[in-house]
C-alpha cells in the first residue's frame, strides 16, 4: 500500500492568482458572490485552467455489507444493501435522478455484498461477503484493506479515462454508520457517544445502544496504534477503505474531488491523515444531519458548502451540491468584465 | 391600491398530505432528503399537483435609482443602475449566466432609472428618474407608489401567460440596500444601526456614516404611521414597491416565488404585513451576507435554503437555489418507492 502515501501534486498558484484577479474584475461588487468566488478560484488552480469547468462528473458509488451489523446497529436490515444495489441499477435510487438531472456519469462498485450480485450490470470487485462483526475481529485483513484502496484508485483510473474534471465517491452499506463513527473515534481518541448518530433513522433509545456496542469495540482495540490504515482495518468497510483509495488516487492524478456527508467525511479524513496533500482537492459539499459529521468538519478544518439537513448517502448530498461548482465556473468564465460592459468601478 | 389586500388562496392541504405520504414511501430513510422533501411538499401544495415541476421559471428584474443616493450611501456611483441595466441587455451580468444554466426567462424592467433608456429593449414602465431623497421628503407620492405596485402585478400576468411554475424578482438599484433598511427599521422600530450594512462593499467607516443618515431620516418622520404602505412610500424604492406589488400578486394567482437576498426579503416583509396569506407562497432562497439580512429573516419566522455568503442582488442567490428546487421535485416525481423497487422497510 506504498502508493496511497506517494506525492501528490500542489494545486497550480498560477491559476489561482489569475482566477483570484479575474473575479475582481467581472461586473459585481468585489466579493459578493460569496462562496461562488471560493469555488471558482479553487477549482481554476486544481485543473490548472483559466476556465475551470464541471460539464463530466463521474460518480462511483461502492457497496459493502458490515459485519457489524449483525449487532442491530440500523433501522434497516442487511438485505438493504444488495436490494439498494438493485434499485440504483434500475435507476430508481435518489442518487440516479440527481445524475441525471445535472448529465453525471454513475457506476456502482460491489466491493463486498454480502448477496452474489453477478447478475447485474455493475463493477464486480467483491472482496468478501461482507466484513467481519469488529467486536470480535478486526474489520477486515490487510490483503483485504490493501485491496479495497486499489479498488478505489481503478475507479479513478475509469474516471480519468472518460476526461472527467470532477470526482464523487458514494457508499451504499447497511450499518456503515457504525464502521465509519468507530474508525473516527479511534483515528481521533474520541468515546463513541460523543460522534455516535442516527445513521439511516434509530430512535434516540437505540443510538445509545448502538454508542455502547461501538464503545464496546473500541475499548478491545484500545492498544492498536492510532494510525489511518490501523484504524481502517480494524473498524472501516471495504467500500470506506475504497473510498480513501478514491480520494488519494485522484488528488495524485490532479482530480478535483466533491466530498458527500458524514461517511465519506470520514473517508477524507483518513486519506488526510495519511497524506496530507489530498486535502486541497477536496470540496466539502454539505453538513449533514449525522450527529458526528460537524465533529469530523472541523477535524478537518473546512467549511462546507450546504446546510440542508440531508443524511442519505449514495453521493447524494453532493450531487446536490454541483450545480453550485457549474454556476461558479460559469459565472467566473462568462461574466462581462466591468471594462467589457463599460461598468463605473468603485 | 385596494388590490394588494384582497383574498390569496390558501395552499392545497390535500396535495401537502399525499406528498407527504409519497415521500416516506420512496426508497430513502424517512427524512433523509431534508430540506428537498420540504420543499417538493411545499411545491405540490402551492401548485396543487402531485407532480410540481419548475421547469419554467420566471424572472423580473425591476431596475430603479434611488434620492438618497446622492448623500453618498453607497460604494458605486449611480451611473451604475443604468450601466448595469445595459449589462443585463447584453448578457454580460450574473443573473444572465444563471438564468441561461437554469433555462429560466429573463426581463428587465425600468420602473426609474435615473437615465433614459428608451434605446434599449426592456420593459418601459418608468415612474421618475428617480425616488426623491428621504432625507427631504417621502421618497414617492401615493401615485407613484400605486404605479410601482401595478407594474410588479403586470410582470406577475407576462409571467401567467407564459405558464411560468415559480417566479423569482430581482432588483438593481445603486442606494436600494439604504432604502430597504429604512423601510424595514421603520416598520419593524428598530435603530439604523441594527440593520445598516455594506450594501455593495463600504467600509466600516462608512457604514456607521450610511447608519447615521438612515437614523437621521427615520427620526424626521417618526410620526408617520408603522404601517406597510407609509413606510413603502416615505422609504421605500419604485423596485422595492413593484416588488411587493409583485410578491402579493403572485400569491393571488397561485405562483410560487423564489425570494433572493436582503432586499427582496424587506420587499417580502412588507408584503406580509400588508396581506398575511402571502407567506406560504415565499420560498426563501438564501440567507445574504448584508447585515440586517438575518433580523428581516427572523421578523419573516423563515429559514432560507443556503448561506454561501453572496450579497449581489439582481436575484442572484435566488437562481442559486433554483436546481435545489428542481433536484425536490425531480426526486419525489423519479425515485422508485420501496414496492416498486421491491426494497425491505424498517
Amino acid at each position: 500500500m506504498d502508493w496511497l502515501t506517494r506525492d501528490i501534486p500542489s494545486p497550480d498558484q498560477r491559476y489561482l492568482l489569475a482566477a483570484v484577479a479575474r473575479q475582481k474584475q467581472l461586473t459585481k461588487p468585489a466579493g459578493s458572490l460569496g462562496a461562488l468566488e471560493g469555488l471558482a478560484i479553487q477549482l481554476a488552480s486544481l485543473q490548472a485552467t483559466a476556465t475551470p469547468r464541471v460539464d463530466r462528473t463521474w460518480i462511483s458509488i461502492f457497496a459493502a455489507d458490515h459485519g457489524i451489523a449483525g449487532a442491530g446497529v440500523s433501522a434497516f436490515p442487511q438485505s438493504v444493501t444488495a436490494e439498494m444495489v438493485r434499485n440504483f441499477v434500475r435507476g430508481g435510487a435518489a442518487i440516479n435522478v440527481l445524475a441525471e438531472q445535472y448529465g453525471a456519469h454513475l457506476e456502482v462498485i460491489d466491493v463486498g455484498v454480502a448477496q452474489d450480485l453477478h447478475d447485474l450490470d455493475i463493477v464486480h470487485q467483491k472482496i468478501a461477503l461482507g466484513t467481519a462483526n469488529f467486536l470480535e475481529q478486526a474489520a477486515m485483513t490487510e490483503e483485504q484493506l490493501a485491496k479495497a484502496c486499489l479498488s478505489g484508485q481503478q475507479a479513478v483510473q475509469r474516471a480519468l479515462k472518460k476526461h472527467s474534471q470532477l470526482l464523487i465517491i458514494g457508499e451504499m452499506g447497511i450499518a456503515n454508520t457504525s464502521s465509519a463513527t468507530a474508525v473516527a473515534c479511534h483515528l481521533l481518541e474520541l468515546n463513541a457517544a460523543r460522534l455516535t448518530g442516527a445513521g439511516t433513522g434509530l430512535e434516540e433509545e437505540r443510538i445509545q445502544e448502538k454508542a455502547l456496542i461501538i464503545q464496546q469495540a473500541l475499548n478491545k482495540y484500545e492498544d492498536i496504534a492510532r494510525d489511518p490504515l490501523s484504524s481502517l482495518q480494524y473498524f472501516g468497510g471495504f467500500e470506506i477503505a475504497a473510498m480513501v483509495g478514491a480520494y488519494i488516487a485522484a488528488a495524485q492524478q490532479k482530480l478535483p474531488i466533491l466530498v458527500d456527508g458524514f461517511i465519506c467525511s470520514v473517508a477524507a479524513l483518513v486519506a488526510v491523515r495519511l497524506n496530507p496533500n489530498v486535502k486541497p482537492w477536496l470540496i466539502f459539499s454539505h453538513q449533514s444531519q449525522e450527529k458526528g459529521h460537524q465533529a469530523i468538519l472541523q477535524a478537518l478544518k473546512v467549511e462546507p458548502l450546504l446546510h440542508l439537513n440531508m443524511r442519505l448517502g449514495e453521493g447524494s448530498g453532493a450531487a446536490v451540491a454541483l450545480p453550485l461548482l457549474q454556476s461558479a465556473c460559469l459565472l467566473h468564465q462568462n461574466m462581462a468584465t466591468f471594462e467589457q460592459a463599460q461598468v463605473s468601478q468603485v
